[in-house]
């Protein structure tokens, strides 16, 4: 059977849109001989549709949007990935639905029975999971449809009490088929290819596997969509972090191969320039779907700014990235030189604004209150406040979207100054520990010095007052780095760290640090996700929790 | 059968603090004759305790306090909320447990069925769902213990699959106890009853329900625990807000009764006092929980900043909190008076601080950009950002905790300036709409003017531009509030509202505009919430959507 496999880019909500493109890819794979083609999980809507859902209109939107595209699918049978209602009048409102379309009508619904609701997802907020398992024929075969996580529960300890491949391999499907949205993470990949590895091999079948690519907001697909054989072994891989339309004829040669290796996961990350790509896709389209196209960043001369202007600038086009130098009394020398040499490197405009002048402003304003106080963390927040303010300004004045230059220690620490150096619409190295922001200026400088070696090199430091450096206030990032994954990744509470051998004092304080940000990273923008673990959507945590508090 | 109804205010992770009151009123309670003392769901963590409930660290904790409490639970039984391990082996790897303690121990484990995961609850994010059901015996009594939800399941069209007591009742339970964890909007009361009501009748049984009380960030719990005889009639009321110990002794009389006139819920705010007394219990609990006394606040001379000050004036104490006028040049002389008054009015300390000198300052800084343009939002938006700048500075060096004034309407729409006037650590008004502002300024200048009326009086206004008024960008308030509360409360979409009435020009700008806001709503301060559908965590909609956008 010729399969196409759809891997695109949808965007949330634009029925338009991605109607019109997938009505297109219809076509071509019809042109190209193929019978049967297969879109993603949610593709009508774009994933995750969140409380959209909830609007009786919009569901309408959807079924209408449906019944435009099945008209047109003659010839050619298509899998598309859309919400449906739930007309059994019990439970939830609506099932998340592999539509299969052919002869110009929908002839079949298959519902996600497995709905994750962890982490980053949300979807029993929304859907009833099924209980109903079947197989739908296709000139001749048997089509065994599943949607993501449907084909996931294959661990020892399950995470839901079926499995929903146990009962539809009763009817003795020739082929299974996984429509998706699995969003990146740095070895998410390799689990993806584990899991269908595993799948294969337990019901000696094939499995095309059709992705999202691009990114919704923090949210980022690298596609890397994929076909493999009854011995798991992949056969076909799509591109990574990028649309392709894919024909493959699943033939004879699928059945009776020798069974693949097993796959290896590794703990962190094992491939910056995966992260790297992931952060690029997810600016270019946090932009494009926004309707914008020109970003502003601060310059500091530090290594945060400078990846995430190199970032930018591979997303954007150095055109139309602008950094804006904004130094004080306590800026050294070395950081406007290396903020320009930077700016230099990539081709991007920059400028430079002194906060000298609006900080003596503002100070002497709170004189009557200030006055004969110490300098303090007031005083060093009023620093990075003055520099969002003329940073917003420039953003409002000209349309640029303002990129947060915040790493993931810090954010996790509370290094930061919320209404400062926290701005920004879209954090882009939130989701990245330091020690890997060093990792990704070493990816970055692979080729060519483009982040200057001096900032590099040169011990990390807020310059808020003379001669402060990152360490005098926080472990070193090596060490801190470490504790923080054990700790936010892994969940491992201070008893377990403490037995994995880290300092009790310096868990203690790690934790409190950690615990009690929580109210400044409620206020952070959105954050580009790239590990198993973000701050954001994917890890809610009290305010007010007093636990290590 | 003497039973202790425990209405606490618990907070969050507070293992140390929730064991000492949790046992100080079983004491309490024994001493009074009580056979039975029942706490609410998840008493022991605080409610919710969100991703806290990942840590196994978490958990233990959790079950060293119950055994602690158990082993004092002599000559009294206790119930109290706490999670418990799922040693099954399949699903989550939680209960939402009710624990029966007796005789110095643990004796019996209730699992919750049904789990909320809508709006601002995501319970099936770590509990795995009950399908055992059984009574509990006590001096022989046999109780049917339920979990919050348990007990909702009875409308026609059933959110679950399965209705708890249907089955519990099969064991002939001779009382139903409901422990609960149900936050305050502003019709739940009336909602509760009906469900206990509903409840009563169905199963011809009393009910005794128990209710957490207190904030936590934004979830206020209103308490108002109560009892209910067989026929549904409330036979006691705890306190609305406060904490209450109260012992009831279900007797005969509690049986047999004639059934309950049904419960009227009107659609929005029917009682404004209650939404006064939530915004003060959510102040003074976020502040307490967080470990500070005083708050800082900017006032315009506004009814938003004048109720906000009021509400945090009763909560804290109006020596604890500290208004700061910020007139620019385009602040009318009513707004400085206005602004006085009300302080003076509340007895609050205020002070005023020009923003001038640092408005021009950083127009100067800007100067080699802007120069030449025509004054816009980027100026406008600038004043608001340096007021921030100011009110942080004094929060930061003097341990405030700026309080936010935007109301519901304005967040809304995206009417506030992004690191401006929507800064703050908790937002009081962020989900009270702007009529419903003047309302609550009507209760709090009940029995005097505590508001000065020009303040209710004036027309609306930023004051960000000369001779500005919010009805320049905005339709009249009482319409575009009319619209939104079907739009985000009842989320009826653009041909419903065309269908009830609206203006379909005004339908597509209302909409456009909240929806493209979104990015703006995610980086606000966490909002008190008191209406069925708040901003924040129970309303989760895509930034980079384009639906309606």
């Amino acid at each position: 059977m010729k399969i196409a496999l759809a891997q695109l880019n949808y965007h949330i909500g634009d029925f338009a849109g991605n109607t019109e493109k997938i009505i297109r890819t219809i076509r071509q794979s019809a042109q190209s001989g193929a019978e049967l083609v297969v879109f993603a999980e949610l593709a009508m809507t774009g994933y995750p549709p969140r409380d959209f859902l909830e609007f009786d209109d919009f569901i309408t939107k959807t079924e209408e949007a449906i019944h435009t595209i099945a008209a047109g699918c003659n010839g050619i049978a298509a899998i598309i990935g859309a919400p449906s209602r739930n007309l059994t009048g019990k439970g939830k409102p609506l099932f998340n639905t592999a539509w299969f379309l052919n002869d110009g009508k929908v002839q079949n619904l298959t519902h996600k029975s497995l709905l994750p609701n962890y982490d980053v997802f949300d979807e029993y907020r929304y859907f009833e999971p099924s209980a109903d398992f079947g197989v739908i024929h296709l000139h001749g075969k048997k089509l065994a449809i599943t949607i993501c996580e449907d084909i996931w529960n294959i661990n020892e300890i399950p995470m839901y009490d079926r499995i929903p491949l146990d009962e539809i391999i009763r009817e003795s499907p020739d082929l299974i088929i996984n429509i998706a949205a699995s969003p990146f993470h740095y070895n998410q990949g390799l689990i993806r290819r584990q899991v269908l590895r595993e799948n294969a091999l337990k019901y000696k079948l094939p499995v095309v596997y059709v992705n999202h690519v691009g990114a919704q907001t923090e949210l980022i697909f690298d596609g890397a969509s994929m076909v493999c054989d009854d011995g798991g072994n992949i056969r076909k891989s799509l591109k990574i972090f990028d649309e392709e339309l894919c024909l493959v004829d699943i033939d004879d040669s699928f059945y009776g191969a020798k069974p693949a290796d097993e796959i290896v996961v590794p703990e962190t990350v094992s491939d910056i320039s995966l992260v790297h790509d992931a952060l690029v896709t997810g600016i270019r389209d946090y932009f494009g779907k926004m309707g914008f196209s020109k970003a502003i960043l601060g310059l500091s001369g530090g290594i945060d700014s400078a990846v995430t202007m190199a970032l930018a600038a591979k997303a954007l086009g150095p055109e139309n990235v602008r950094g804006i130098l904004l130094p004080s009394e306590f800026s050294s020398d070395h950081s406007i030189g290396d903020a320009r040499r930077l700016a230099l490197n990539l081709g991007c405009p920059h400028d430079l604004i002194s906060i000298r002048e609006a900080y003596s402003a503002l100070e002497h304003s709170l004189d009557p209150f200030f006055s004969g106080l110490p300098f303090g963390l007031a005083e060093e927040n009023l620093q990075a406040r003055v520099r969002a303010v003329l940073l917003m300004a420039m953003s409002n004045k000209f349309g640029y979207i303002l990129l947060n230059t915040s790493n993931k220690s810090e954010a996790a620490v509370g290094y930061g100054t919320l209404y400062g150096d926290m701005c920004g619409g879209l954090s882009v190295l939130g989701d990245v520990y330091k020690t890997d922001v060093y990792k990704l200026a070493a990816y970055i400088n692979r080729e060519n010095e483009v982040i200057p070696v001096n900032t590099i090199v040169k011990p990390p430091s807020a310059e808020l007052r003379p001669g402060q450096k990152d360490s005098d206030s926080l472990p070193e990032y090596e060490l801190l780095d470490r504790l923080l994954y054990q700790y936010i990744e892994k969940r491992r509470g201070p008893r377990e760290l403490e037995e994995m051998g880290f300092d009790p004092a310096l868990v203690s304080r790690v934790l409190r640090m950690v615990n009690s940000n929580e109210w400044k990273r409620y206020q952070t923008p959105p954050i580009l996700r790239v590990s198993p673990k973000a701050f954001g959507m994917g890890r809610r945590m009290p305010i007010v929790g007093k636990y290590l508090g």
